[in-house]
């Protein structure tokens, strides 16, 4: 890949131009971070798992009429996607409470949220990732009206598919995050969907199976994060 | 009012009960507080300000189809008011950045809003009042959808009423912070409407006339309310 120009490098993602303007390729890196960065490692084959498994979600969104950048996996862990611009918004769906809004507001720990909670952060290191509502939003003109519409439905339809797929899989969808971007006048799903992006509980044991192993220290998240790529090979 | 008994203490103002079981007794204190109660101090004649601003204000929205909770002064920093069950929001509009906005996102100090942009902190002061969108208002139970509605659309209504009160004395009104409670089934507005609880700026010189000569220490603040006051007054 050395020939490529970086575009990006991201806490766990690095971003090249392609030859082609309209494509970028996405190269999901081993390296694993939490606490806005204060805690960070390296653990080999992480990049893989999260390639594996945004690939497949994508393809999976993509056949259920969600519009995401995917285009194919060039590698392991080596995507190739559509050139979004990037709105500077993480969109959280939460099912379930943790984390952090059980930190900020009075939910109990795994409280079931029905319908489910959309919580909007906006994507500023400098301002740490501040909450903002519609109306911050539109002021900021991140969106308009009609595509924070869009982008609600859509990640409410995107979170009733997963929270479906993981279900069968004898798996609670707590929460995810995902983000978006622009191509031309549409808005497409960009970023990834992995087990850095969401938490993921097992309906029996209530082990988490995401981030949070890592996060907190609650076990080998290399193998909670091949328990759930196992689930999901043999489920399809 | 010694036999009155005292059902809440706040930062600036305290509340008895009465003994028709349907009113309170406010009495707007002297106390002035800024920073989350870090800086303190008490102004002589500060409370009967804001009790006479507020008495105003609510009047004035009465005429114009508001439902507040005032009933009448009992003396000039007294004000007996209707019972209600205080809805624990801080419903903030903004018709110019200043203040916490401009801390936490990359908006210029006095830049228009328009339209206005209405913020809704949850009032938990083991929490530090964070910010909640209409998503978790719904989830913690606060408010139906159909009550946020109607408390957004009375504070755009409140706004734009003072907004051209304001204009029409030569002030710019920033900003303010308004709560409603409920009386059976319908939603009033309750707490205040003070300089306390507002940003106004004198349209040409961009001078404050609120706390936040108190807060930032930019002259005297009993001066800069007395201005007000002898304003709406003198148009009055």
């Amino acid at each position: 890949m050395s020939q490529l120009e970086l575009l990006y490098k991201g806490k766990a993602k690095s971003v090249y131009l392609s030859e082609n303007p309209d494509e970028l390729v996405v190269i999901f890196r081993d390296d694993i971070t939490a606490f806005d960065g204060g805690k960070k490692d390296v653990l080999s084959g992480k990049g893989s798992y999260n390639a594996a498994v945004s690939s497949f979600f994508f393809s999976y969104l993509e056949k259920n009429g969600i519009k995401t950048h995917f285009i194919k996996m060039i590698d392991e862990n080596i995507m190739l996607v559509r050139r979004l611009e990037m709105i500077p918004l993480e969109v959280i769906a939460r099912n379930r409470a943790a984390g952090s809004i059980v930190k900020k507001f009075p939910f109990e720990e795994g409280q079931i949220l029905d319908p489910p909670v959309i919580v909007t952060d906006y994507k500023d290191d400098e301002h740490h990732d501040p909450s903002l509502n519609d109306d911050i939003i539109l002021a900021l003109g991140l969106l308009t009206q009609e595509e924070i519409t869009y982008v609600k439905e859509t990640t409410l339809k995107i979170n009733r598919l997963l929270y479906d797929y993981f279900d069968e899989l004898g798996l609670v969808f707590v929460d995810f995050k995902i983000e978006f971007g622009r191509l031309g006048d549409e808005i497409l799903l960009g970023d990834e969907i992995s087990m850095d992006s969401m938490r993921l509980w097992d309906k029996e044991t209530g082990e988490s199976l995401d981030k949070d192993v890592y996060r907190f220290e609650k076990g080998d998240v290399m193998s909670a994060y091949a328990r759930v790529v196992e689930k999901m090979m043999f489920k399809k």
